[in-house]
């Protein structure tokens, strides 16, 4: 039987907060399996480029990065955003290790081609380093990865979050039982988008099939759920959906997977 | 026998022109021996402070930092010139894996106490994390440290790269056979400030009296061989002042060494 390993993504909304962001890091420091911590920091990315006057441009939710936003999310995501939940992970007891795709090779992408838009210094993965992830997590570390990868040529990347983690997740997979956790600010997939309480425990690749078609899901949660059966087809346990509190806590959240 | 290993400090003189740099990747990538590079980067910071209206105060040459200034040397220490200087490694085949005191609990340190001046988030190094740097030595990794601690309950803390090297090295001495190697502007120190080529190619202790008494060596140069000195007492085995040409050339610069 493989050993378990769980991989939380945190996005900006919640690491900006400096309340939840504490709150993430006690119910992160609590997970009993190994673990991997996945951070974004958009928001804190515009926030310095506002104040180093480097223009924020986004197509379809994604920032085309040019070289000076290149430098702000380096230091920013890399920097600012990393060393921040280390340090205050190390204060837990967690031995959290910092990394970027660049450091020891971990993710390496190539920069996207230009068909409508031209994104700039942004990759598309291409390899997870499985075997040092692995002598990471033996060694008790806790990687903690930043959305930047490299080509191997030099370039830093800029690399979606959520991309991050489903592909780790992935290549993961290989050697680990890996459950997927999505914390954002709801407590799962809610049945009533208007009612917070009416969050859907579980869900298959059936009943998703029939909750698409009574459109209980619909809009920006379609790709969020499509993302999660890709990575639970290429062998990825479970997915989860949850809240900070649903972090580690079996009992909350939307629970996805095949069957 | 213990296994080598050199310990590169550049400074941020080298790091900020981009050729420099390509030359100082290109020397340290030729080294055989097990390797760290340790970075400054205090011209980039101060820079990156002035954007962000950020005043910069140095007091004996070392850098007052409040917290908006933790925030700048984090962001362009631990993010801008460290993944730059990763992925560039990267480029040259060289597995670097950038670290700050905090990731993997490498370097722990202290605030400095407040005496006639209240340095801020200064930290002064308690421990460096041997077992760990040891373990990624041997999976062939290099250490990329960046001017960085952490004092474990949750606080980053700006600290003097030289301060770093001279600490790793000495901590490593205990399981490896260590070249300290401080990489700065000149190729060594000379015989004659005004005539470049008149490098002393060894120093001892013994010599070092005799050129001190003859007001060889004078001003800024007699803290950087003291503290040559205290790290070849405490285990160091050979300290080496040179410039970027004489990075892994034993024919080149300043090697001190107890006798």
């Amino acid at each position: 039987m493989k050993q378990k390993l769980t991989i939380v993504k945190v996005g900006g909304k919640i690491i900006e907060s400096e309340e939840n962001l504490k709150q993430l890091i006690e119910k992160f420091s609590l997970i009993n399996s190994a673990k991997v911590l996945v951070h974004g920091g958009g928001r804190s990315a515009t926030k310095m480029a506002t104040r180093l006057g480097v223009e924020t441009t986004m197509v379809e939710g994604r920032r085309v990065t040019d070289k000076a936003m290149l430098d702000v999310v380096t230091m920013v995501y890399g920097g600012l955003v990393n060393k921040q939940l280390v340090s205050l992970l190390q204060s837990y007891g967690v031995n959290a290790m910092g990394l970027t795709g660049s450091d020891g090779d971990v993710i390496r992408s190539h920069r996207r081609e230009v068909e409508s838009v031209d994104y700039g210094f942004v990759g598309d993965v291409d390899t997870v380093n499985v075997l040092l992830l692995s002598q990471l997590l033996y060694a008790n570390l806790v990687p903690v990865l930043a959305p930047l990868t490299h080509d191997g040529r030099g370039n830093l990347l800029n690399t979606n979050a959520d991309t991050i983690a489903s592909s780790a997740a992935v290549a993961l997979s290989e050697v680990y039982d890996v459950t997927l956790c999505y914390c954002f600010e709801f407590d799962g997939v809610l049945k009533d988008a208007t009612d917070s309480s009416s969050v859907i425990h579980k869900i298959t690749k059936d009943s998703y099939q029939r909750l698409r078609e009574h459109n209980v899901v619909s809009g920006g949660m379609i790709p969020k759920l499509d993302n999660a059966f890709d990575a639970l087809e290429k062998g990825v346990n479970e997915v989860v959906i949850t809240s900070i509190d649903g972090v580690g806590n079996p009992q909350r959240g939307t629970h996805i997977t095949i069957e």
